[in-house]
């Protein structure tokens, strides 16, 4: 089976860029973490509909859960207007974060407005 | 006034990075769009209580809605665990996207699997 990746997305990754890729959990629409694809990941993802990733410190492939347990079953994808970012809509097991907690974003920065 | 940004994310910004920024409706948990922030555009969003953001292609800082009037109050701000990504909730006036949809995620890719 051939992955069609579409033109948009495929430029940035022809000029050397990952996209950002936000994992939304589907049911209760909380944004859990933030992560990147290279091709490859993209790929997989949808091949698979398995949230997969590129560590940009390890510089390698990683599927979500893949040691944690705490998978990530993709249930829709959607790129934005310039194809530097992705939207998982996200079935996530037990927690998105590597704390355990459900959410990669739980730290605060109070607005001084 | 000064404004104190988290160190996690200082050593993002003094590495030379920008971290990803995702606003997200504040009512309806819509991901609207993703942009980058530079130390400037951060600190500026904490401080006015409005998204602004660096530019990657114009090389600049940008507020939301300056010359569209599509601006966005920021409610909330969270950092994720790696300090590589921020999450704001925001009260959009319009479309986010410059295309004029609400959502800058609006076209989708199909899963295979």
């Amino acid at each position: 089976m051939t992955i069609e990746i579409p033109a948009l997305i495929e430029e940035q990754f022809a000029s050397g860029t990952l996209v950002a890729a936000i994992a939304q959990d589907a049911q209760t629409h909380e944004v859990l973490m933030l992560a990147w694809m290279d091709r490859e990941a993209l790929t997989q993802t949808i091949a698979t509909g398995m949230g997969t990733y590129w560590s940009r410190s390890r510089q390698s492939i990683w599927v979500k859960g893949e040691t944690s347990g705490n998978t990530q079953e993709v249930v829709d994808i959607s790129f934005d207007c310039d194809g530097d970012a992705i939207l998982l809509k996200v079935h996530q097991s037990g927690g998105a974060c590597h704390t355990g907690d459900r959410s990669c974003f739980h730290n605060s920065i109070a607005l001084q407005s």
